[in-house]
């Protein structure tokens, strides 16, 4: 979708339109993108404290909430939020039941270091009865540490809501970057990855779209979506998909199982 | 190249005819395949130790020292290596004065485990004046935190002896997911990877050939080379090129200083 900054109502109203839409189509799970109820290339440290709201209570929640019980679907969605006078990029996430639990952007990207403290709740993963759902946003993807502690906690999703930007010395013949790192991503870590971006050039910063669902194989399963129109990409991801975690072959668990930390000496 | 398994004397002498004529065209840095000295698929234990040979003091280092110096190159390349009775798939690293070290492969793939010990020296990275010089072997490349032990010890440009086989599931109109990976490590440690993989079938199992070379920037270029015929690839890889590691804006270093380990807590 292409949030409007400033418009949290607006585009909160949008927001609930798409899911609707979607969850009419059969969606089980809805992933929305980065600061969706808010826009992204903020003016001011004040601009972005008004458009934030504590997590879960606020106004977005709540209305995602009431969504989410009402069609019986998950969201994972970015938000705004506000915990005290602290503001985090966040992406929260929601059951029927309610409030899940947030995931606070680990890897600040440019000026959102102005905005934005960075999260400080590590890569916690969710179980719900679609399989257990982590998250991560937009830069943080460009850090294999962020999926492989998504992995390492048997995520059998992670959902990726995003602003992505456009990338010096993107090659135009070849997909986009982040669509390469998410395939890589997913093919290491043997998980299912729902990547949304927005759309639109706000405030004279473009982003490219291309949203991407990816199998746990590493391929493309839907898109990737549109690059400058809004758009409701759909896959049909069987997390119980017991070839997901067998082992790739008599001596190999897979590159999640056959890790070895000992030799990782450089990492701390 | 294609090695035959079992032909040692004339791997070797294949591989110095290969890397004269790269010396002739111009190469500084020489990479080669997996086990090139000695072939990939053995039968037995005992097939493996008979082309084995101690690193540095074995006839292929020695042949391969020879023409480093003769040539003023570097040479990585993959060698059965026997250190007393314990057998490596490793990689050599050598320079015009002789041996530089050893990378001994830490994820060894299905029957490599019946024949192989794997990897006890983590991923050492070596000063030349070509620049810093990491390696790491095939299904290594599967793990991300093989790059990124490579580039947290400034790693230049990370060298890939392969022997890659299909992989279940490759969607036939897309790149390899090899290549895929690759391109994703070096853009997310912006560090040059330079992949030499083998072509051809032996005793039943195909590899993919498809060997390439990545800038800094997760572009190619260089390859993909021939999935079926043996071919040099060449790459003009600028590795003093100071954009190498510029900030990738004010606020941010790129995805290796801007790592957060503290909230990496699922990795140990």
């Amino acid at each position: 979708m292409e949030p409007t900054v400033g418009d949290k109502a607006g585009n909160i109203a949008k927001s609930l339109q798409y899911i609707a839409e979607a969850a009419d189509n059969g969606a089980d799970l809805v992933v929305l993108p980065e600061l969706c109820n808010s826009g992204y290339v903020f003016e001011s440290l004040e601009e972005t404290r008004a458009l934030a709201e504590p997590v879960p209570g606020g106004p977005t929640v709540d209305a995602w909430e009431k969504i989410a019980a009402e069609r019986g679907l998950h969201i994972v969605a970015g938000i705004d939020e506000a915990d005290g006078d602290t503001l985090y990029n966040s992406a929260v996430v929601i059951g029927p039941g309610g409030y899940l639990g947030t995931f606070r952007k680990v890897h600040l990207w440019n000026r959102e270091n102005v905005f934005f403290t960075p999260g400080d709740l590590a890569f916690p993963v969710f179980d719900t009865p679609l399989g257990r759902i982590g998250a991560l946003i937009c830069y943080d993807g460009w850090f294999p540490e962020s999926y492989r502690e998504c992995a390492l906690q048997q995520a059998d999703i992670v959902c990726v809501p995003t602003n992505w930007v456009p990338i010096n010395g993107q090659d135009p013949n070849r997909e986009a970057m982040a669509n390469i790192l998410t395939m890589a991503a997913a093919h290491s870590n043997s998980v299912f990855v729902a990547c949304a971006d927005r759309v639109g050039t706000e405030r004279g910063q473009p982003f490219i779209g291309q949203s991407l669902i990816v199998s746990y194989t590493g391929w493309p399963i839907g898109g990737p979506a549109s690059a400058d129109a809004e758009q409701i990409l759909y896959a049909d991801a069987d997390l119980d998909d017991t070839a997901r975690s067998r082992a790739w072959n008599a001596f190999n668990d897979n590159p999640l199982g056959d890790r070895r930390p000992g030799e990782y000496r450089s990492a701390g």
